[in-house]
């Protein structure tokens, strides 16, 4: 059973556990600061397939293939997949979940899928009758760049405010019994659009929504940034953090050293990225390895994780519409 | 609560009440045999709007406001919106749901998102933290036609053996109290595919799918077609509907009468769609407005409603993969 606090946050009252996570990353991903913590790292971004759709796909069945097996289960005991993925139809998701006889779940929210996929899940749980869940996503530097900007070969220089989409695919399972630290609260994102237009930078248009949900959760348990021990959002990169942390200052609820960004933290200066990772795997892969592991030893007890999202497509943005965005937040205590 | 029947069947303990529908279509579907049945009807398939893209936004806005209107509450009184559709990135959904203020859910099933939407929908009521829940979806025949094939003005020829992308939005509201038909028993599906490659055949890709839901229901409830007045398909067409009597046939569980398709039933020969109507707005078009009234008035007392999807991107087309599916059910009791 769950309870609404207020209006907008879901108090859990049954555990909620993350028993296992699993991540895999590409090349470039494995070459920076939090590269240790990766469960796979690739040899080659290809992961031996003929197109980096294939590859990504490859890259998610590996994840939720070692999830399971890091939990110590078997796909017999898993009662659904919830999964998905920047690629258009989701089809990273759907064709890595006809690799397991096991029901799935389609959910999209571009680059805050992982924080709906664990909210979602979670609620699963709170009805009574699902075990285990397994929560995924996954995205790719080469199939986003051609899709949603212009093929690798164009060789088309990037703008100095923009992200580097990353390679990597996350996935956890949330269990009602077991070891590992629990979702306490969730916080669903409404869709926020300040009118951005411009797609190079995301961490503009994504800000808001950020802003959005933080402000909504904070309200309402009458909290403080300061009351967590982290607070950390998706891939809104070193622009959009600093935006952020602009708009969380006029709020009146600054944010302090205990809010970071996980497109930030997972590459370093040297691999110029620019403004840091992007992508559905970005938040993904740093949560579930990273983060996780904190939460696990318990060096981190309270946090706050909110991935965001951008939710256009290239249609939209040729037609010229703004850019929504969206950001949904689960809290995770060890 | 809900509870688990035995490994794939979920039985709802807290009641779940259809509460209100809505359904706007476009012309071509305003003038079939179940016209009257619709909330409306439009004049012309632009809907005022510059684009198909936007038209079909304007249209899922429009199926949204009503129900909520026609539910006698305001977006106030609603805690969330769960939606998809067939658009790259859900942009119909995501841009639609920006006009409300009210948090966002983005779910992907394809053609099966409608029932997806229910059932999910259904779960976060079961939580007992949640009221009322928005389940929407749409698709319209120009925006999908130019995205997954080619564009109208292109004149291309189409098979015989293909379907209509129903341009069409349906809504429809859950909610833990009220009047209306009650969702009893949902069973999510898992991905199918038997290898077909063609995707001008979306009917025989998803007859598998829907054959592995429906058996698979049929088992767990230990019951048989003749148990219920209807058993619905979303959009298998006649031909996919065909090759799923077909199948249930072999399986020793023939389909008698009480079986039809949403596809099926939108269109009249005489207006030369080959198979029937297709695309996410034509399960929830047809469920949310003549099966809806059925129930409404008891002469339908159990419904099987189960939308069907095919999975596929133009990409993974074009990469020679198979088209993989799903079916999402959820039982409908008077």
């Amino acid at each position: 059973m769950a309870k609404k606090l207020k209006k907008y946050v879901y108090i859990l009252e049954n555990p909620v556990y993350l028993v296992a996570t699993s991540t895999i990353v590409g090349k470039k991903e494995g070459a920076g600061p939090i590269s240790k913590y990766f469960d796979m790292v690739a040899g080659d971004d290809t992961f031996g397939q003929k197109s980096y759709e294939k590859a990504e796909r490859r890259m998610m069945e590996e994840a939720i293939f070692s999830c399971i097996s890091n939990a110590g289960k078997d796909e017999n005991d898993v009662d659904l997949i919830i999964g998905g993925d920047l690629l258009n139809q989701l089809v990273t998701s759907s064709y890595s979940a006809r690799k397991f006889n096991i029901p799935f779940l389609g959910v999209y929210a571009a680059c805050s899928t992982m924080s709906e996929s664990y909210a979602v899940g979670s609620m699963m749980l709170e009805t009574g009758a699902f075990s285990n869940v397994i929560c995924v996503t996954s995205s790719h530097f080469s199939s986003s760049e051609r899709q949603f900007r212009s093929p690798l070969e164009l060789g088309a220089q990037r703008q100095t405010y923009s992200q580097w989409t990353v390679t990597g695919s996350g996935c956890g399972m949330l269990s009602k019994s077991g070891k590992g630290p629990k979702i306490t609260k969730v916080c669903f994102g409404k869709v926020t659009d300040y009118g951005v237009k411009d797609i190079a930078n995301m961490g503009a248009a994504m800000a808001p929504a950020a802003y959005s949900t933080l402000t909504t959760f904070l309200e309402e348990t009458n909290t403080t940034p300061e009351d967590y021990d982290l607070i950390v959002t998706g891939d809104l990169g070193k622009l959009g953090s600093d935006i952020l942390r602009d708009l969380m200052k006029k709020y009146g609820a600054p944010l302090g050293k205990n809010y970071t960004d996980c497109g930030h933290m997972i590459f370093s200066s040297e691999q110029k990225t620019f403004q840091g990772g992007s992508g559905a795997g970005c938040s993904a892969s740093v949560f579930n390895s990273y983060i996780y592991d904190k939460l696990k030893n318990g060096k981190l007890k309270k946090v706050v994780f909110m991935a965001t999202g951008a939710l256009m497509s290239t249609t939209t943005n040729q037609q010229g519409d703004s850019i929504p965005a969206i950001s949904h937040l689960v809290l995770f205590e060890a």
